[in-house]
């Protein structure tokens, strides 16, 4: 149908998370009929994203920027550190305003099923951020699903023999819940209600 | 949250139809984490098809091309015209692959309530396509609401000074439905049995 173009354009749409082969036609349609107004925009934001992408060396955030917007920002709390699984998860939390620390993605979670072994997660850096010093307390903000929670106490044993204080989200998180899932409320409770590893 | 960049990437994103807020910054995520095998190829594509859109000068198809690939496919028959009100209609019959003649799009429908009238519509234009000559059958099909039917009356009323056969799409069609969204089974039953104008 069309021109080759327009159908890798509605392909490259259709492979995106929650758009299919016909919502991708209707977005296309829509790109083609408000050039000015959708697809010039559009074609303009992924330029500069293009260029620009960049994943942070320090805490694995992918931004525009090395060091991202969160580790550059001074007014935020060095001596707390949020590990989280994914970007995902970091933007949920930096969505509910809710922490003033710093973060640390490892990139995924530990998983027998998958085969992801620590050595395939950021986890070594995260040790060296936090043999440097200068952190009281690491949250292990992982997903309450069981790899999630399963990754957590390896990275609590990991890191037991630091001087920081280890803490995890309080229960409340709804079993097999994903952080990107949440609503703020949630999450707050969660982070208020914080406490320290058993 | 993140950078201006990603935040213009989303927005932009979250105005496609389908898409909102959430969906948006997934399929962001999405793009910036797999640069090259999803945020590159979309990119590829938006900008071919911004550098070559092109509106078809004869029947106000969308394509990359002007004659569009259907007014240029000499297989076709020139003889017979089907009259749609949009371009999403002209995909959607044109997908079904039962359509063997040539298009015109109005670029919408009579309606008073939002005040489009004959001139705001693409029908001097078919007028003067018909007066031409050359083709036997002019199928109106218009989607099966009040105003589509109104519009396919109306140019019904244009067009029966003309030596052609006026036809339009069989009963069949669900009240109230539009043709972008009936399965190919309705849309070839439509086909097949459309009538003269009464």
């Amino acid at each position: 149908m069309a021109s080759p173009e327009i159908d890798a354009l509605t392909q490259a749409l259709a492979r995106l998370p929650g758009l299919g082969p016909r919502s991708a036609r209707r977005a296309v349609l829509h790109l083609l009929k408000k050039k000015e107004t959708a697809l010039s925009p559009l074609l303009r934001a992924l330029e500069s994203v293009n260029d620009r992408l960049a994943i942070c060396g320090t805490c694995g955030n992918v931004d525009t920027t090395d060091p991202c917007f969160i580790c550059a920002d001074t007014r935020r709390d060095a001596r707390l550190l949020c590990v989280v699984e994914d970007v995902s998860d970091l933007w949920a939390l930096d969505r509910s305003r809710l922490f003033p620390g710093h973060f640390h993605v490892l990139g995924g979670r530990l998983s027998a099923l998958e085969g992801i072994r620590p050595e395939d997660l950021s986890i070594d850096k995260l040790i060296g951020r936090v043999s440097a010093g200068g952190i009281d307390e690491v949250v292990l903000a992982m997903n309450a699903t069981l790899e999630g929670q399963t990754t957590a106490h390896y990275l609590a044993e990991r890191l037991e023999t630091f001087p920081v204080r280890l803490t995890q989200l309080a229960h409340g998180l709804p079993v097999g819940g994903e952080l990107d899932y949440l609503d703020e409320g949630t999450l707050a409770q969660a982070l208020r209600a914080r406490r320290p590893v058993a």
